[in-house]
């Protein structure tokens, strides 16, 4: 796991690119907490990710599921400067839609994810 | 409920200021799913919600809390014209981060949600 905050982005957003996933979305919770309520937070982004074939297979199944997209992976900095790298569990927060076909996709994207965080 | 997409898309973003919510993502699923596999799909955003003082709170309790942010509500056109506004349930989802302090949080965000869909 590299050091450094935004090499630790940049590999993350590759492997993410690996696995068929684009970022749709990026929030920095850091500039965000700072701006909208003047808290110094530490170094927060939150990558979302977004595998289109697979969006749109679980948007054929349950059309609410956008409610759980995209995947968040989550990149910050710990006081010791340690680098955390998390993302979200699929089967976990999908399951929050009750439609059992989305387990089987929800299943895939586990792994897919389990990968990019494996390769870190 | 507005007949009309964007006008509903208007009404939701007004809806959630009411509550504390400033929109940080916005996901055009009609168009990325058109653009990134050429498949034709119906009106579909998803809007990203964050408050800021909620954010802060959750983060501070539980550090992976940002793979469930921001709160996402679904705004889609049905084929038979309908326009359905969906929110997430932060208390289903957070719950997939084992955290119980999350719980009383996760219950407040679900009210304000919960308002926002009623006064559509």
């Amino acid at each position: 796991m590299s050091s450094d905050f935004d090499s630790t982005i940049m590999k993350v957003i590759d492997e993410l690119k690996k696995e068929g996933f684009g970022i749709v979305t990026d929030i920095d919770m850091k500039e965000t907490l700072k701006k909208k309520i003047d808290v110094n937070f530490r170094k927060y982004r939150i990558l979302g990710a977004c595998n289109p074939k697979y969006a749109y297979q679980a948007l054929l199944v349950e059309d609410k599921v956008g409610t759980m997209l995209p995947c968040n992976i989550v990149v910050q900095e710990h006081a010791d400067g340690r680098i955390e790298v998390s993302a979200i569990d699929p089967m976990a927060s999908m399951m929050a839609i009750e439609n059992d076909k989305l387990g089987t996709l929800a299943n895939e994207i586990r792994e897919k994810l389990r990968r990019v965080i494996e390769n870190m």
